[in-house]
């Protein structure tokens, strides 16, 4: 097996080596001077990511706790809840509210499609509901929704949008604030590369207003004591002190390459990663245009199982890559491109694709993949 | 400000640079087989660490959210439940069963007590509750409870027994199968010697027929799911890989000492600290036996500030020591004595301490105390 790994999943996603450097800094005590200096620093520097005035909860957990914050701070028990689906994870927040006991209304599209605002709001006026439940970024699909109009269509219904930004977030725009989005959730493993272990919940002043009326149980997730202790730069209960100390050079890292290069360079890596694909001869399952900027689902040739693909890929090449969900687990895997990835990351994973699928006996052009990618990309980014 | 730093509190506590080392490895997927061989490892070095051949549930949180996934697994709404404290964490469950709509039933001692297993039989008893929330060690006061006579009183009221043992599992024996403790919580950064943000629940078989039973919603903290999960070297959401890879080198680290003799370097760095206070003529808060294993609680001597000394130490000295809580805020200082720590880290805490009393104009024998502290250690580990 190979020694040397690379890792092209959407999250967890490879972490600059400053920020596994700052992970492995001594243990900071968080109730110490030393500490709140930092979380300071990284509290303002989650704003200014998540382009929000208001505070972000930082929890220690993974992006569904953060997310399982948002549904008891919100709602209160039998409480009718929009919670829209197109793929894996918006299905998952509609088992989960229903787990709280809340009346879930279902909206539910087909994996691969991207929910339409109309719908939205048909469903919200329908159902009286005052909580929508959104997905930015399907990971499971790479279908990347229409927050900004989505979110419009929960504002005329006078419903509170949350939205799962969890593999969006830092990747590909998501104004918090200009677009009124009261809820955004995401998780540090992603597009803010750091590794896994802390998430996050921007609250809106209209939510804030909603969860004084929400009576579902909460102790570990309360928002309301969260915010308290953040505001001396604090948090309730011991937080993961040393993956804050890593996402505060990962986020100063991120500010300094400036937001809209961070997300000019995903879109770059996700048509380097779709002109290989393509000139391998492969079927895109993500969308073929630059919202699939966050990750690049591919479908295997006929008769090639991904799974076998993947294994081998990791067993062979030290190439670890995302595979399918539900009923297309036979033949797709994805490729992340978010996170600290460059073009020859990706052009590392296509060769190893490329040789692998020719051994596994698929009739795939041979040897065009890596150039294209790179040709996409250095003409992306020569614009 | 001193550039060099010693972290003498009761968590987070110093972690060895070997697990430093193993937390900034390059990211792992959680569900490649690169993580889960180390996962297979870790969750057997759990059990052998919790002393038990039960599964060791894994959560990405604080131990205060695997302390709530006992409560919403193990309980129904209005559901009797019998909450002991005999200090501040024992009261942080109180308030946590109340917050789920649970009728806790508080035997509450003044700080400083250990509670004592007849009151809980009697109590149970009395209010016919079927589970029992229990603090081992702490950490407020210093006190480890006599966590197998309290388990006992459990038992013969067939009440399942919860015990926070945070601060306490990995630095005093707690036999959880041998003493039929149901549940065992605790977190990475205490005596397990791993930053913050994994924390951890044992399960007795007894306990999973009471979880059939509980009817508080639960979701991210569903054991049902964890175990499933974990079962083929799982977990349902994305873990604290990272954590998980360091945690795995520390627990290899005390299975290599050996239980015995890491609990009997524990009690040895409790008498060193001990004699060391006393010499100075401090006045002990914590018990002056070797049930004072966890942490040292010394009171201020008349007239002086506990906090000023502490923010002095640190920003002077680089000394990170623990505060008081509640009535003793300003006269109670704590030296933790779990994790990675060596009796010249009890002497440096005490020189810096009797330097930075005496500097406040306290009167301190002075040049006393380091010398106590090596014989108290070296005559004890030469036994």
């Amino acid at each position: 097996m190979p020694r040397k790994r690379y890792l092209l999943t959407p999250g967890p996603t490879p972490v600059p080596p400053e920020v596994l450097a700052a992970l492995g800094e001594p243990v900071l005590h968080h109730r110490s001077p030393d500490f709140k200096a930092v979380f300071a620093e990284t509290r303002a520097r989650l704003r200014q990511v998540f382009r929000t005035e208001n505070e972000v909860l930082v929890f220690s957990a993974s992006g569904t706790g953060a997310f399982e914050s948002a549904v008891v701070n919100l709602l209160s028990p039998g409480e009718k809840v929009l919670a829209v689906s197109h793929g894996n994870f918006g299905t998952r927040w509609q088992k989960m509210a229903a787990a709280f006991g809340c009346d879930v209304v279902e909206l539910t599209y087909a994996w691969g499609e991207a929910p339409r605002p109309d719908d939205v709001r048909r469903a919200l006026a329908a159902s009286g509901a005052l909580v929508a439940l959104l997905v930015h970024s399907e990971t499971s699909t790479g279908v990347v929704s229409d927050v900004e109009r989505l979110v419009a269509a929960c504002d005329d219904a006078g419903a509170i949008s949350v939205v799962d930004a969890i593999s969006s977030l830092g990747a590909v725009p998501l104004e918090t604030d200009a677009w009124g989005v009261d809820v955004v959730v995401t998780g540090s493993q992603k597009a803010l590369m750091t590794p896994p272990g802390l998430a996050f919940a921007s609250v809106s002043e209209r939510a804030w207003a909603k969860v004084e009326q929400a009576t579902l149980p909460r102790f570990y997730w309360d928002w309301t004591r969260a915010r308290a202790n953040q505001e001396r730069n604090e948090t309730p209960f011991t937080p993961a002190t040393s993956t804050i100390v890593a996402l505060n050079t990962a986020l100063e890292q991120i500010l300094a390459e400036g937001l809209p290069a961070v997300f000019a360079r995903h879109v770059a890596l996700g048509r380097a990663c779709r002109a290989g694909a393509r000139a391998m001869g492969l079927e895109l399952y993500s969308p073929d245009d630059d919202s699939a900027a966050v990750l690049t689902g591919i479908l295997t040739p006929e008769g090639i199982d991904a799974v076998e693909l993947r294994l081998a890929l990791r067993d062979r090449h030290g190439v670890t890559i995302a595979g399918g969900h539900g009923d297309v687990v036979d033949r797709l895997f994805r490729i992340g491109h978010i996170g600290y990835v460059d073009v020859f990351d990706i052009t590392t994973a296509l060769g190893a694709i490329e040789l692998q699928l020719a051994e596994m006996g698929a009739s795939v052009e041979r040897g065009a993949a890596v150039a294209a990618a790179l040709e996409a990309y250095a003409s992306t980014v020569a614009v």
